[in-house]
């Protein structure tokens, strides 16, 4: 059900034990919202720990900074950032239908959690995260500053998307105030790369190729691209918006090839295309303008059903 | 002298027939600084315009909406964000001595205009246009609203350099709320390309070599690549960043060919390594972590200069 930010700011106080769970392919808004909610816990004596579906990419471990491990048994389950259960990923599984606390921005979010707070006017979960530490009248030091502004800047591409609002520069410009390298996280999440990072760039460039008159672009992350550039897909981040950058490009795709037969596919729209309605089709989500699903298949059964739904898609907008 | 931004206030108020001067190789923010400051003043009845050494860059055309183009004589001239009298370029060099208020923001501004106000804390130039038009109590509409926008994000590579300060963030955030187009702006100024320009990039990647263990990256925008690819050298842009990214890299050059034997060195340097001192010794200027300077000769001749002097400023500073 429903919960105000006043409420679930009184069921932390009250609760202790906190597993704080992130979705999986987790990134800067879930880790942040995770780290900063988590530290903040513990800077009142709170039992508290993040939980993800597997190891935490290298570039998003410095938001651990600050949080100690520590083992104990779980006493109450938040997630953020998850719209869905489902999107905790396998080795979450047990806390399927155990999650106390929802806290979220996705407009799809599912009714899940014994207590929810969705707040889709947010531009990140962390934008959440940074009101409730307010509402419950936490400090929020440098190590903390810099979890939300990583949020906030991870979601909203450095608040150059149109998902940016007057307040998410708020918040960051009292972030700044606060110390957060801001940056350093920026190189880290939008520039930073080996030279083994950038040759697969190129490769991944050179894989661009355009359907439905331009108004489709696709690039391929595939297995053959990571052996030959010999990187890691993890590590193939911040791409998604390349196809759309071509003028005309109306939906831009990435393939992400996480199998043989297994493509994660990222969607990144023009305003007027919910890219959240046309992944819904494959059993995907998220938001507007950017969202994903997953399709199994050979890459070109899996490219031409895509193409085909997209060719549908556009023609029911009339465009 | 030294002038107030009060005293600069009263100045405009008192004067009229305003020729605003813009540096050359126009950008973002000169050109933000430059219409924003020329439609506030033309809606307060005063004969206003911008000058520029050579046409506006088609990418920042649309800064010009809602500014009226009327002939008059100059009878009072500003410069924007013009750190030397140099800069304004060939064709306005009927200005030089004749700046009666000069706006900027750069640490090198030299003192050549009768009046002065420099802010080199202002992350932009705009974000001084912002604090002035304040000072004259003038109302920021929405068209004003997206030059100074437009200047924020330019400067700052979308609020992810260092140079970017809260008040950059609190400014932005009143520009959304006065109803900015910030997601179209930040689309034209950082990702739409066309195909023919997506190709040269690509070329200029595949050029990108490294001298002094990787400190120092190089990418070169030749006549060549310009000419196999199709484009025109004003549109590739906000490549200069390019060779910062991959990891290592102290020293980020971009070389651009305007002639056989001149190219124009875009320098990018991390924290700790003084881009503007670098290119002054090559006759430049600039900031910080970003500063540009002109070398003649052949390539061969202008990268071993180069690479040269900066092995010796990388000894100087132990690196």
């Amino acid at each position: 059900m429903d919960a105000s930010l006043g409420q679930i700011s009184t069921l932390l106080k009250e609760n202790d034990n906190f597993y704080i769970l992130t979705h999986q392919y987790p990134d800067g808004d879930t880790l942040g919202s995770g780290f900063a909610l988590c530290r903040a816990l513990q800077k009142i004596g709170k039992k508290s720990k993040v939980i993800n579906n597997s190891a935490i990419p290298s570039k998003y471990t410095f938001l651990r900074d600050g949080v100690r491990e520590e083992g104990f048994k779980p006493g109450f389950v938040i997630s953020v950032d998850v719209a869905d259960e489902s999107l905790l990923g396998p080795n979450l599984k047990e806390y399927v239908g155990k999650v106390d606390v929802c806290i979220d921005h996705h407009k799809i979010n599912k009714d899940f959690a014994k207590y929810k707070y969705v707040d889709c006017t947010a531009a990140a979960t962390t934008q959440i995260i940074y009101d409730l530490l307010q509402k419950m009248e936490l400090k929020i030091d440098k190590l903390i500053a810099n979890s939300i502004y990583t949020g906030l800047a991870t979601d909203t591409g450095c608040f150059k998307y149109q998902n940016t609002t007057s307040r998410t520069h708020i918040i960051a410009a009292r972030m700044l105030d606060l110390g957060a390298d801001f940056a350093a996280i920026n190189k880290t999440m939008f520039d930073l790369k080996t030279k083994k990072q950038f040759i697969a760039e190129r490769y991944i460039a050179d894989s661009m190729d355009f359907y439905l008159e331009g108004k489709l672009a696709i690039i391929y992350v595939t297995l053959d691209i990571l052996e030959k550039s010999g990187v890691d897909d993890s590590v193939i981040d911040g791409i998604a918006g390349m196809p759309k950058q071509i003028a005309g490009v109306l939906i831009g795709a990435t393939f992400r090839q996480k199998k043989e037969e297994e493509f994660k596919i990222s969607v990144r729209t023009e305003p007027g295309v919910d890219a959240s309605l046309l992944c819904r089709h494959f059993g995907g989500g998220g938001h507007a303008s950017a969202a994903g699903c997953v399709l199994k298949g050979s890459l070109e059964k899996v490219k031409m059903s895509f193409v085909d739904y997209v060719k549908e898609f556009l023609t029911k907008l009339n465009l």
